[in-house]
């Protein structure tokens, strides 16, 4: 984990960017350390993303958690994956010709989550070295939610999750969700165009979690209310417990 | 509204039980006053739901709020309404047999929001006249489900409703709910044995507010997560704005 900028944001919170190998990624730490730490998830576009990125890890931040970001295989300026730019073109192409799209959303999301795990697991694996990060248990927030799914099920590290339902998901990866079994939080907008509202609920009811609550709300894929990132911070001041502010 | 036993709780609340004409009714008020209201909704048989309400109330005291209940139509020590107690016994009857509920379901609780509405009206009358309580916007909360929405419908004193969607509605009330257009909190459990699952995310999805949210949680009818009062609160303190602790 190569820092290579940083500034100070208000509220004595530190902003580093960093390189892990060829991959760039972002660390925000609260004033007070070792912080426990939130994996910060995205849909890939890492600069696209970064206001919403941003806001979040600064909420967190105020509630005494470390968050990280990484940039996903073949988004930004990673070099491109041709079997994930293929998938795109043919997504894009189904969507336009209101074709069905199931095969594509397999050929693109699969591999992504292939690709996408283990490097989420070295980056977990680089943070919980340094001391500023508390070696605790470790959150998931965001998308995309298929790789947190993957992660829910193989990463012991993390113990509480924040699935956003807005992307899609391999019908695959309904056997996984069965097996997931750490607390969930999933946001689900409910008038989100790209997404299928029943199919986010049959997950929903698909995951094997004993606590797992569901926060529906009106509006698009990024109209989520300002009060549920309140809601986000509560539950996992709740689980990645005797840590952050509560 | 006629006040005959009180008793002082934790934290300076004052718990007091009344009668409006033949209704009894229960008030509790915070120790900072004016407080605004929040009218406490309950399936019917207040002494068998006094337990939870009385949680219910003693925390939305501790933030500000004061909680008022009655009686429902034909429930507790009311007289019977004939009507209701035959649909009641139809319905359990048809429960038994597997049969199909709903001209039962409409038999049983359109009588009932009939009644009971008016009776909420006048009680909401009463208190926001007492001193203590605050005369600005009010909130529903709880149950019967059908009588919280024909209160954000007729009442426009209720300026926050949360729901939860725990019991039968007659499908007819589907037109009403799209009329509701006051900021609505939605509880739905997953997997409560009573409750129509999809009826309920219809329904969610029927209400016209431009603010809804639905929180989903595993557990049966009973079994909503504590933290959920959280959640309730906070909603009332985003809508009921000026006052309680926020």
């Amino acid at each position: 984990m190569h820092f290579h900028s940083e500034r100070r944001l208000d509220g004595d919170i530190l902003e580093r960017h960093f390189t892990l190998g060829e991959i760039p990624g972002i660390l925000w730490t609260p004033g007070s350390t070792p912080a426990p730490l939130i994996l910060a998830g995205h849909p890939g576009g890492l600069d696209g993303m970064y206001p919403r990125l941003l806001s979040r890890s600064v909420h967190a931040a105020q509630h005494g958690f470390a968050s990280l970001s990484i940039e996903l295989p073949g988004g930004g300026d990673r070099a491109r994956v041709p079997a994930l730019e293929r998938a795109r073109a043919d997504l894009r192409a189904a969507l336009a010709a209101g074709d069905p799209v199931d095969g594509i959303v397999d050929a693109l999301v699969l591999p992504l989550v292939e690709l996408a795990v283990p490097e989420w697991q070295a980056a977990l694996d680089a943070a919980l070295s340094l001391p500023e990060i508390d070696d605790g248990p470790v959150g998931f927030s965001g998308g995309v939610i298929a790789i947190g799914i993957r992660l829910a099920v193989v990463e012991p590290r993390i113990a509480a999750a924040l699935l956003f339902a807005g992307s899609y998901v391999p019908h695959s990866m309904f056997e996984e969700a069965r097996r997931v079994s750490i607390p969930l939080h999933v946001l689900l907008q409910w008038d989100d165009a790209g997404n299928d509202r029943q199919l986010a609920l049959d997950l929903f009811d698909a995951f094997g979690s004993a606590e797992k609550t569901l926060h529906a709300n009106l509006g698009g894929h990024t109209g989520v209310p300002a009060f549920e990132a309140d809601a986000s911070i509560r539950f996992f001041l709740r689980h990645l417990r005797g840590r952050g502010d509560h």
